[in-house]
């Protein structure tokens, strides 16, 4: 990523992460342990990847990204609590996440599920302040929004992959595995931030399309980073998919194939941006960069 | 409960089944374990207690009940949810619950914390297909229950009492606990019909007092039948708050004094009543039906 660019995602990351501190406030608050939990891992420097988005797709249909903070936060922190429960020891039992200890290992498993609840719930909370848009517009985000994070999407997504584990799936059940459990998510994303700021149908249609072929490229390289990838920049254990047995794009079709499919990837989603012009840069750079990606 | 009340009880709690069965099909979804996994506690055969007063709550303030179903289901989904939680080993740890195994002890720890998820998550989505409504109304009642379901209210409760387990808490600790953890939906539940209604604000203030006593009265006898009642009855083993070492109403006031106190809650729930007239005569006898209650 280049300068500008580098500059544009640390803006927003700072928007952002002063935004959820207030949410959730460390003082004044009952019982503290729970807003601890919760706050050790909203706060844990988080990448912020779909609150940018999502400011990013109202930006690239002419508007203000920065008008929706709440429903950005939103996002993040339902991504937060699903961390949170898939790395408990039923889930995927890891101890490791952003270089620190994943939260259970810290608060124990039954506040980490709590942690969990409470910051799904705060999303909702907090998309439901959303200021700066019509009533009707925004029930039908927070619409999409549930739709995206529940047992149709992001949910369904997670008990596949619970169901999947040590067992030889097949390209498709991958395919809608990663679609479900990532996916949703982003194209929530993407999809609530043109809804927002008004942007037209084609628009719409046209990040949603982005936000697929993004998807895609995110889930292949991440199945490629924990091959390739380190722990010092990664934060978590390398090789954990081997370990565990998991069904990925390189164990599908080896790290070669999958570097090529995660280009294409890549490309189409730059296609896809084609009617925006200088208004997607940022969203046109963000997907190339995941072919360079170190975490 | 005289016939005419069981009816009324009967007929409300058929039609939040037949809508409930609707949300979670047990065709064509994936993965179905998943959805198996929601209906098994969602379709139990609860008491449907919560919908049920959000739908008296509208009759009572001149309104239509029937005309909420989606947010009635809501609030059950949301009930449902936390005893799934509730129930896993990492909290409470029981293994049965409405006179079958709990959730987690026929699909594991992980599906079940996704079953919960799903439901949680469904609970909004269906609160947002709310129709008969402005906009801005169901806006308001869908952040209320938020509110109400979080860290500021029932996840809030529940981890006071994760944290108290085996300790000494005081009275003041065990109120605020139950206050959260059951008060707060039965509140929201109470506070939801009123507004979707059109209730005045005198109207959905003496609900909010009747929801406040009637958390009470209902904590309390919960309290008083794991002393007196019978496995048979309640569907799940007598005596846990005493092997759990859990602090109660009746070890902190005996048995005696916490059915006194039980009487004089339901005594201020029916005072808060008194301007409602014939209109609320349901809720008048289901405050004071939990003296007599067996589950």
């Amino acid at each position: 990523m280049n300068s500008s660019l580098v500059q544009y995602c640390q803006e927003k990351q700072s928007i952002i992460d002063q935004a959820l501190e207030k949410y959730f406030p460390d003082k004044n608050v009952y019982p503290p342990i729970l807003f601890e939990s919760m706050r050790y891992s909203l706060l844990a420097g988080g990448k912020r990847l779909r609150p940018i988005m999502l400011m990013s797709a109202a930006d690239a249909v002419g508007g203000e990204g920065i008008r929706y903070i709440p429903v950005a936060c939103a996002i993040e922190m339902i991504h937060t609590y699903s961390l949170i429960h898939d790395d408990l020891p039923a889930m995927d039992n890891d101890d490791y996440r952003r270089g620190k200890l994943t939260n259970h290992k810290i608060y124990g498993d039954g506040m980490a599920i709590l942690a969990g609840d409470g910051l799904l719930t705060a999303a909702f909370e907090a998309m439901l302040q959303q200021e700066n848009v019509a009533a009707d517009v925004l029930l039908s985000v927070v619409r999409e929004i549930a739709t995206a994070a529940g047992a149709w999407g992001m949910v369904g997504g997670q008990a596949v992959d619970l169901i999947s584990e040590g067992k030889n799936i097949d390209a498709n059940t991958l395919k809608f595995m990663h679609k479900a459990k990532t996916g949703a998510l982003f194209k929530a994303a993407l999809r609530s931030g043109a809804i927002l700021a008004g942007g037209s149908q084609q628009q719409i249609q046209a990040l949603t399309q982005y936000a697929e072929w993004f998807g895609l490229a995110f889930q292949i390289t991440d199945d490629i980073l924990d091959v390739v990838g380190s722990q010092e920049t990664t934060g978590k254990p390398i090789g954990s998919d081997i370990r565990n047995q998991k069904v990925t794009y390189v164990s599908l079709y080896s790290l070669e194939g999958a570097k090529k499919m995660a280009g294409t990837a890549v490309e189409n989603a730059v296609a896809s941006l084609v009617g925006f012009g200088s208004k997607a840069e940022f969203l046109r750079h963000l997907v190339q960069y995941l072919l360079t990606r170190e975490a």
